[in-house]
């Protein structure tokens, strides 16, 4: 049995530092790597993809919206072609760090308000999609677990990643309990092993009606911030491991 | 007999158009495309790329610093680990265009300061010459004829495109006059013209002073703005085809 | 009986020019100059403003979204705080060039998307005008006629100015056709002349199914580009004299 | 006796914080806030001069070259002019906070590589110190002890702040030891102190020969970042306390 651990990193921006790189890219299996449009630039993705190859752990590009003010998490309405477009132009950035460093892209998780967009939009993912099987149809598209951009790049004959929450509470409908609600988050470190258990071991999720549902889990989402998300992050990666659990790059 | 012709192109911008690519394009043969840092944007570098490959046209990065107000003509101090990163970056960045549309690189030419910065300056010239050829070194690297850039690159066992220009004047030591001099452009159609010649098929330029020296001539740069610029560059292809001169990418 | 002509300008950025503004400033009366946002630099911003004083034509602040790529018509999902301390940061920067050219700075007027969004939004209209009254209560908030935007600033005991639009046919509720429907434009010269007279002279307009509806016009929106354009605003400017309307900064 | 203390801050940008302002801007008596060019946005704008007025914090603004991957610190190859306008922008954009809580904007101090370029450049120091007084005349203009910032604003009339260093050696000369050297620094703590009271107290420095020199000193720099820079700047204001000197906003 095998999961992989994966993260969004690679976030810092010139004189500005963001996240404990260092410190969870050994944890983790799997970076999602910004790309220098909603953060990162050229001397972080350098420095990122050199940490992630000292270390092993699977490099994706993170691509995500041009708007560095909002980190990419603000809906910006630009048309599916742009978009295209947009990933193209990353994908195309990271990989070449990726060859100077003698290292492989091995897939690709879009960012922040991207991310959520794709939801039940098939023009959009498509773009996306689009995006990536130009660029190298061998590389994986992460996507939330179900959703419509795994749906698409599987129906395009791709590697799809269904990603899943180790702190995020599910609806009946298997999509995320939205942060505009109370419950949105799992802040208890016990309860979210649990949750991750159950999510990679018996392929369910209990939702925030008590409900069980299955859910396809190949990648658990972890956050590298501070010394309590490592905790939290050492504390999963010890359950799992206890299950006998492997934890390794999809 | 062969000779290049370039132009700087795909700098438009969002909503901001620059030059007159659809009318340049067909006439060069080698294109120097923006990348999204000086100039260009990601749905620019599609089109433009597009364009190129509907005309034949040689297709060339044209990396600049990051500033879009200066329009990367601005010097701006940066350590030469940072211009390695930064040509890394935007070479991906424009490949990944070429990888979509099925056609191949085939030069780069910094552009407006980060050309001009590289004269004399080894570590600046190797950090941009490095950056190329850990992205490809069958890349050919286009530096003023003679000058530091296209001195490193042959150093490195790359193919250097020693470049001319067919408005410039030129000094004794086989320089440009400054444009801050009021002899540095020649602005005669005729002249330019024979300037052309004498550089392509005598190999020889003669200076400011009238004294005539050796030059390797193996592109002409060329302007595509505006009415004026087009005629003028129709009647340098006219005059190379007069004399039997092939124009043909490098 | 009088009426204000306005239009958008100040737009170029560095290098990249947009719109003739030298051509259309003295020929209306309130220029909505962009502040450095979607549009504009902190260079043309000075040039605007003294182009403005040369002229005496009114000033105006027209602040949009940070998003120059897409040149403030992309909706962007900011909050209503952070649109609040977008638009007073735009304020300040323009007014200190009005200060230094000694010039009063006369009206705002949103950007692009900026300016769709107020529609039936209060809230977002509410921190538009909040930044616009504690910078200074005294400026005059100009919105599509009879819109939130203008009501919003009614209520808050401010002077609106309601915007109607030369060449833009009208729905029976008073709102644009949208620009996804054909018959948004009016694209006949006479047809827009007449449709200014009307709004003018009868304050009213002619629906899109001919319908006569009352429509309250302090100033029109016209368009500066291209030479098609400035016949078309002298076209207006003439019908408008030979009625007797005069034409002034509100 | 009176000094002024001040720091640089407000430079977090979107989703990126940098520094302590909440710790230091109750400690210091006149803050440096970034104006969104190098640093800062229009959010940390309005958060940082509600701070500084809950405080009684003397404002000022802190304008920088527009660029925010170098935060300002990289030499931008501007003209006089449009530096003079790039410092206009930014001193209405912070003034419209001030005015928006009821505040007054004290003084400007340049930032980084444009505060280092005005030393030995009249034109530049012109420029900036034009900028100011179109602004408002009022406004004190701090700059380098001694610099050529300082004099072109007293030469205009204006009220200059000569600013010194709380852990940077001098030269002879009376300037900065370069960073570049291994001495530019004082690491220790008690040896700050009596620099600083040696400064302010005794109008002298100890230069790195050992030589005592005249040099007047109205604003002592201090840092916020961390609790170490926290403690430096307690114990210095113990220091000056202890010796009677007042802490006070010039």
């Amino acid at each position: 049995m095998y999961i992989d651990l994966n993260a969004d990193l690679g976030e810092s921006f010139g004189n500005y530092k963001i996240g404990n790189d260092e410190a969870i890219i050994p944890l983790i299996t799997s970076a999602n790597i910004a790309c220098g449009m909603h953060a990162g630039d050229f001397n972080v993705l350098n420095q990122t993809i050199e940490l992630c190859k000292a270390h092993g752990t699977g490099i994706g590009a993170h691509p995500g919206y041009p708007d560095l003010q909002g980190f990419g998490r603000r809906n910006l309405d630009m048309s599916n072609d742009e978009v295209e477009h947009l990933v193209t132009y990353q994908l195309g950035a990271i990989d070449a760090f990726c060859k100077k460093h003698g290292v492989k892209l091995n897939h690709v998780k879009p960012h922040g308000a991207l991310y959520n967009a794709t939801s039940g939009n098939e023009g959009l993912a498509n773009a996306i999609v689009n995006a990536i099987y130009n660029f190298n149809p061998e590389l994986k598209v992460m996507g939330i677990s179900g959703g419509t951009l795994v749906k698409t790049a599987e129906a395009k004959g791709m590697t799809a990643i269904n990603e899943v929450f180790a702190d995020r509470n599910y609806t009946d409908a298997g999509t995320l309990v939205s942060r505009k609600q109370s419950n949105a988050m799992i802040h208890d470190q016990q309860a979210a092993v649990e949750h991750v258990l159950r999510m990679v071991r018996d392929k369910q999720v209990k939702t925030e009606t008590g409900k069980l549902i299955d859910l396809q889990a190949d990648s658990i989402c972890v956050h590298g911030d501070g010394p309590e998300a490592l905790a939290f992050v050492k504390a999963i990666i010890e359950a799992l491991n206890k299950e006998g659990i492997k934890i390794q790059t999809i």
